[in-house]
């Protein structure tokens, strides 16, 4: 058997999210069957991160054996050629060495979530793949929050209260916004990266949703060291909808 | 009646086109119908070009006779309402005065065609709306290339057979690639833009396709000029697909 690291690109918007469930399809089972249809034997993979509903990821990377007569190239394409009716592909297969562990080896993640700021009622070229707000954002207010947020803290205001995490501390490496040019789609386009050796459940989606506010002056960047100390999730502020937030990377 | 400039952008990839056609639904019918739902009143709609199936656009120009009435937020929001069902949606509605004509009246059109290069097999999330291409391109090649088109020519070579135009010339004010960065998917990320006041049929995929071979080495930049002088189609390069195109703006 070879050991393979997969990395993966896949539109969460018709997923119930990274991991297998019951009733509806997961990004995880779309690739086991893919991998099922080309190896004839049944595989589970492993994935660096459980991914929700509805959130994309451009470098979501797992881990699978496979039978070691194929190349990485033949691996794949073969799993992309089994994954066609489904929006996932693999972006690329590498051989690695048999104690690769996709999840618990993932020594940092980077996330980045999308908003595009428009008046109008409707976007269409980006929706479902965008926040997309009518109002504007102060976005220095917003990076004088995150701010607050770097480094190591008891995110429990930030958590969900499903999250399963034993400890609700984290460190967070990079909390940027940042404005991106599109000479395309009419708008303002912002993204917030996220980069932490590992999130709590809803942390990100519950931090954007806070700046968001704050860039509405619901909030002032002041608010967030009181939230931080609180320790209770109604003190942060709204969470964001899961369609623009964006798995890219995992350093190991 | 007040007539209104309409702002546009579309997902072209359900659709058969711009232009009213009989079997299938087309842009233009999509507005048309959602005008006639918000007004009551049957009512054409003008637009500034016809794309073809496939193509997108997120600046294409309409004007429409509506009932007095409304202001501008009302008439965008209202023909949006109506359009949900679609992937079209109204930027924006300027009052304009009643001598204003979308298609005649533009003085010059913005295109842009989006090339993603990139190894795998397949794409995901920007599946239909780029060219994806396995190889690497030589992008210098390429705008070499393109300088040749730059300026008045008679562009046969690079128009559809069915092209209904009186006169195959044609003046290209821009025709530039670029090299965008896209932090979120992998690859390469390349957009032609070309900007001219009137296009041929098929001329910007004819030229794209055109120098996509040069940008694989397959004619050399020396090679436009003489497919501009033998005016004939086959002269030329293949044709790019629709799904990489988008109508970006006209000025007026």
């Amino acid at each position: 058997m070879q050991r393979w690291k997969l990395t993966i690109e896949y539109d969460g918007t018709d997923f119930c999210g990274w991991q297998v469930q019951d009733e509806q399809m997961s990004v995880q089972q779309a690739i086991e069957e893919a991998v099922e249809q080309f190896t004839k034997v049944k595989t589970r993979i492993h994935g660096a991160g459980r991914t929700d509903s509805g959130v994309h990821a451009t470098g979501q990377v797992a881990h699978v054996d496979i039978n070691s007569k194929y190349d990485a190239k033949e691996v794949r394409d073969a799993i992309n050629y089994y994954l066609r009716p489904h929006k996932v592909s693999i972006v690329s297969a590498e051989a690695v060495s048999q104690d690769f562990e996709a999840r618990f080896q993932g020594k940092h993640r980077v996330y980045c979530y999308r908003i595009t700021l428009h008046p109008s009622s409707d976007i269409t070229l980006d929706q479902g793949h965008v926040w997309h707000l009518n109002g504007d954002l102060n976005i220095s207010a917003m990076q004088e929050a995150a701010n607050h947020l770097i480094g190591e803290h008891d995110f429990t205001s930030f958590r969900a209260k499903a999250c399963q995490a034993k400890s609700p501390v984290r460190t967070m490496h990079r909390l940027e916004i940042t404005e991106v040019e599109n000479k395309l789609i009419s708008g303002r386009h912002l993204e917030v990266w996220a980069e932490a050796p590992s999130f709590l459940h809803h942390q990100i989606r519950n931090i954007v949703g806070t700046l968001k506010m704050v860039g509405e002056g619901k909030f002032s960047p002041d608010d967030i060291p009181k939230m931080l100390a609180a320790k209770h999730r109604r003190e942060a502020g709204v969470k964001a909808p899961a369609h623009g937030l964006y798995f890219v990377r995992v350093d190991y």
